[in-house]
């Protein structure tokens, strides 16, 4: 029987965790592309996580954390406040395994992330669209519902489960110089470092992070947890900040952090849609265009790539 | 030694080409969705010529072309007008077999796509963007060069060439009820029907047009060529007129031809980049919009649909 992991996971945490999500996600296949590595000097291996189910590798996280709960807090359901990809992987999850998701999500959400959550059976709850608003709003749900709260990536379950992603990865790819995946929250980049770190030990993972919400490159540099305010980046999957369980995990195991402006990633994020005819949303280019920014740094080796997914709001998108 | 084809492709013929180009195109995934088969009530199975080199089924037709020339031919190049994925292909397949390609480009073509050509080396001939220059333009190039001109569709070779893709379709997927293939100047229908009546005598091939370029909707229920006349469609790959060589093999060997409008294109687009974050041209959702639109007729049976390519003109795009 499996229980929510309460310390940093260890390697047979991510392997216990891959197993018991393996039948309920797609192993993403790792694609190669002769244009690109021409384009970037080196040999890339994209991670797709963008066909992950939801359509990002949130759900690995979400998965691990609702597998892992007791029968007994299966019968009262989770909760969590997000209005992106976390928001729909918990809400498939929890269908998944027959119970009950309430999503706190902001009023001004857009219809389309509303539609894919409610598509998924949950129950959404509106608040204000401030951070006092999400969490007050959240912790009354929680009240009434008894539900566990599953926070999107300041949890130790949720982290194992974005691991699984580089332990594919590693798997499919084993002599991998670097591997980068982008950072937010640090759910993806925590779990990838560990992964790293136990199935790849000379494998160095780099962070990519977007100019315009850089706190993990401040917080990392400087050695302490200095949240973003106001951040602003295209890259809208990586606007939140480290936490305190994700900070400790990549201040030992990540060796760099680099920043990219949202033009570079717009740019990159073009290439990939361009030549590999693959659909990456900006906070997954942040990753690539890391490579393109710093490509003496990863000149003639091999370089994984997280895409950690695909979700474009096309109502809104365009280059121009 | 393989020469150019001087009738309809035979099934040998189909074969001896196959092997011909095998080594120098992509063999093609052919890719599924859970959730696109729900929405369109059967099982899709997409050929995705959107991977295929240049971006397009094209590069298969150019291809078994250039491979079939003299050596003789070969040391005078080969010839084509077209601004689209032809030109393309044949400036790749060209270069692959150490000729030259002449290009004629009308001198409103977007730069995105000259570049492309030129990038494979080929040479480029602008024009006026009337078909009268073209073809004048084309003509004076060829008693110039004595390059062989390569038609687009007219052209046993091409049309061969783009039989594999069905060919490749059909031994992944044996038990097809359905091939659907859009149809613009016929080449990848033409081709996609011989190598079903060959391989898969029990598949159905259903062609796809957009209303606004419906000659060979029109052709085929009269009997007789009725080329378009000002086309108009977003689909811009499908622009062309059926030649005298597409149109015979069609009118024996396709069973149907239904078309759809450029806001049922544009839709079925926007789901296939949305749930299967890959990237199609419009001619290729046209395929796709005819299931959706004909659900009664597909209902529960196997579908094979040929995403034809994925060239999208990011400057110029947008779903709203």
């Amino acid at each position: 029987m499996s229980v929510s992991l309460s310390s940093v996971p260890s390697s047979e945490d991510i392997f216990e965790s891959h197993n018991l999500i393996g039948r309920y996600i797609h192993r993403t296949p790792v694609l190669t592309s002769v244009l690109l590595d021409e384009i970037a000097g080196c040999n890339l291996h994209f991670k797709c996580e963008n066909f992950q189910k939801v359509g990002a590798f949130k759900m690995r996280g979400a998965t691990n954390a609702v597998a892992r709960l007791s029968e007994n807090d299966l019968k009262h359901g989770v909760a969590t406040h997000s209005s992106g990809n976390h928001a729909a992987a918990l809400a498939l999850a929890a269908r998944t395994f027959g119970t009950k998701a309430y999503i706190v999500m902001p009023s001004n959400a857009p219809k389309v992330k509303k539609n894919a959550v409610a598509g998924y059976g949950a129950e959404i709850i509106e608040c204000e669209p401030t951070l006092a608003a999400r969490e007050s709003t959240l912790e009354a749900v929680v009240q009434r519902t008894k539900a566990t709260f599953i926070h999107p990536f300041d949890n130790y379950s949720v982290i194992a489960g974005q691991a699984t992603a580089a332990k594919e990865l590693i798997e499919d790819i084993p002599n991998l110089d670097y591997i980068i995946a982008p950072v937010g929250g640090g759910g993806l980049l925590s779990g990838t470092s560990l992964s790293a770190h136990y199935f790849s030990p000379k494998t160095k993972v780099i962070a990519a992070e977007p100019e315009g919400a850089n706190d993990a490159f401040k917080s990392f540099y400087e050695g302490k947890l200095l949240p973003s305010i106001n951040p602003k980046t295209i890259a809208d999957g990586l606007l939140t900040s480290l936490s305190p369980k994700t900070f400790a995990i990549i201040q030992e195991r990540v060796s760099a952090i680099y920043t990219v402006n949202d033009e570079e990633t717009k740019a990159a994020m073009r290439l990939v849609w361009e030549r590999m005819k693959i659909i990456i949303e900006p906070s997954s280019a942040v990753a690539f265009a890391v490579v393109l920014k710093n490509k003496e740094v990863f000149a003639t080796t091999n370089v994984g790539i997280i895409i950690s997914g695909g979700n474009v709001d096309f109502d809104e998108f365009k280059f121009n």
